[in-house]
């Protein structure tokens, strides 16, 4: 197998956005999800994710960001070289993103492959991870759109699934025969069952120059676009309003995948987009005397009794809980969430609704 | 029927005590719950019972509380004649405090009545309750220890139950078959069934001298160290720690009854003893457009999507509840307290680990 570590034009193209909303009140505008150390393992989620793609790519590596993130981004990637953060004016959806990585990379190095991988998920098994990564270079470097397929552990409903079609010859590398928008759950059953079904994680490996000239084809202005950016050529305060916001799955995966371009590498790697703060729980150990309870942070001061849950303490004060199981409790210095941990997703109702009030002090 | 008021010679005692364990982290040691206004009132209990009792009794009242909340009850009720407020150097139970204001009215008043009501209960129909106590203090002239027992609501397991015999004449009083302690719920169920048992909510109405002298049948040498105090012949500092420790029912109201010298006066006012936050949210009302939600303090920062229960807000935080019915939050400064409010009891044990720690600072 051909590692994707010799692969000297392979670069990880780190999209680094997303507010995290079903994470508040820890995760905000200002200091959002991929910024916190969200694992209790003394490193950001951005911070993890490039350690795991450091064995893969060195400091071959393009962060994309919100200006408001840029000096927090550098501050925790020291060895970031400064001209591989891309530091958006405003968000324009995960095309423009990637896009503008993939035509700065072009510019760059011709034969320049890249892998995107968000700057907030976790990954269990990082060997399995890069075993997975280096085929989808593989296949990347024969002029395929890859992306890498979870495979599921539950009928999920948070997230988009991919089909899998026919194996491409010897690698593991499968056609993709669709991409399908999250479904309800009886629907994810069925996905499960047919054994075909792969979460879509939005990790996809592509030459620069492929992804652009798809892109090209359906939306040859937000192409030509990005590639003037690249070429200094656009300013990029006047530039980047104007281009479309599109997610790189409708505008390039979608279409490439209905005329047989895409190719899908089957992951198992352990995956979890921690989405909301059940997820967060299940990536965290019993704390120490609380059977049932994980704790994100000092646990010595939380005190439980006939409980359970996760609890969240930011604030150094002691965190009571009683009489409660699967209670999810966040503790921070101007909000304070107590929501049932079933529940985790509708923590956005309670966003929407400090949006609607104008709270943006507390978003 | 005479009416208290115009009894010159019926006083009230306000034992000021207890920690109200069960309200951690709202009521601590150096701030309890008779301090706080609970009903969001904007009076303390504490100046609620002395409002109530105004009508009854003028300021003809007696505060007896631990020397570390004088100055804060002076505070609250600056029209407490200086005189009136008895500070114990240590908590000593309830016959010491009580004692000790019966035999200063003793020594200043021969034929004073006095009846103790303590400072952190809350009443609700205070003119069924003035009928009450001024049928009590009828009987208390004529000689009986007299307690007002509570209509019980429910086969409540935490407190004791007085079981009425037979009527005394044609006032509503009637004797004291027996004082119990708190029951098994089953137990409770067989007391409401027979329709003869009441709540004991330590309300006593006696004169000064039939309590001292009760006193001193069974512990003698507890009376006479408070009448001793009284006139001024003995050392507060030096005989308070050597006083029994023990609560009236037991050194007075239980040996009186067996001798048929214990009234009971039925009351169908209306009272609770804000035990816990579970008969704290009972007390209130539903936060504006939160049905089911009652919030002590500023609703405003509270927001519930979904869910039910009490909130008390103390730190001007945002408090989001998501998902949960029937649960507590009670959000002060230095404490955080999630509880299922049918294990509102249970709080004590969060209060007890804390005090095995020896985290004062939190107590």
């Amino acid at each position: 197998m051909s590692g994707a570590a010799s692969n000297e034009h392979f670069w990880a193209v780190i999209p680094a956005g997303g507010a995290g909303t079903r994470l508040w009140p820890l995760s905000r505008a200002g200091s959002p999800k991929f910024l916190h150390d969200l694992t209790d393992s003394g490193r950001s989620l951005l911070q993890a994710t490039w350690d795991r793609l450091l064995p893969l790519t060195g400091d071959r590596v393009v962060v994309v960001t919100g200006q408001a993130h840029e000096v927090a981004v550098r501050a925790q990637l020291p060895d970031l070289p400064g001209d591989q953060l891309l530091a958006e004016p405003s968000p324009r959806d995960s095309m423009a993103a990637i896009g503008w990585a993939a035509a700065v990379l072009e510019a760059r190095d011709p034969d320049a492959v890249l892998g995107s991988f968000a700057a907030d998920h976790v990954i269990t098994d990082e060997r399995l991870f890069r075993e997975s990564v280096a085929a989808a270079v593989e296949a990347a470097e024969q002029g395929f759109v890859v992306t890498i397929g979870i495979e599921p552990t539950s009928p999920a409903t948070g997230f988009g699934y991919i089909e899998m079609g026919e194996p491409l010859g010897e690698r593991p590398a499968r056609a993709v025969r669709q991409f399908v928008e999250k479904p309800e759950r009886a629907r994810a059953e069925e996905y499960l069952a047919t054994g075909r079904f792969r979460w879509n994680a939005g990790m996809f490996v592509v030459r620069a120059t492929v992804l652009l000239d798809q892109l090209a084809r359906w939306h040859p202005e937000l192409a030509a676009g990005l590639r003037s950016l690249a070429a200094g050529s656009a300013a990029l305060e006047e530039l980047w309003p104007s281009l479309e916001k599109i997610a790189i799955d409708h505008a390039v995966a979608e279409p490439a995948a209905a005329e047989g371009r895409v190719a899908v590498v089957p992951g198992s790697f352990g995956w979890d987009d921690v989405g909301d703060f059940g997820s967060l729980g299940a990536l965290l150990p019993d704390a120490a005397g609380m059977p049932g309870t994980r704790v994100l942070g000092d646990a010595s001061v939380v005190r439980v009794v006939d409980a359970s849950g996760v609890v969240v303490p930011r604030t150094g004060r002691v965190v009571a809980v009683v009489g409660l199981d699967d209670v999810v409790v966040v503790d921070t210095p101007d909000a304070l969430l107590v929501v049932a941990k079933d529940r985790a997703q509708d923590v956005k109702a309670v966003v929407d609704a400090l949006r609607a009030e104008g709270r943006t002090d507390l978003l």
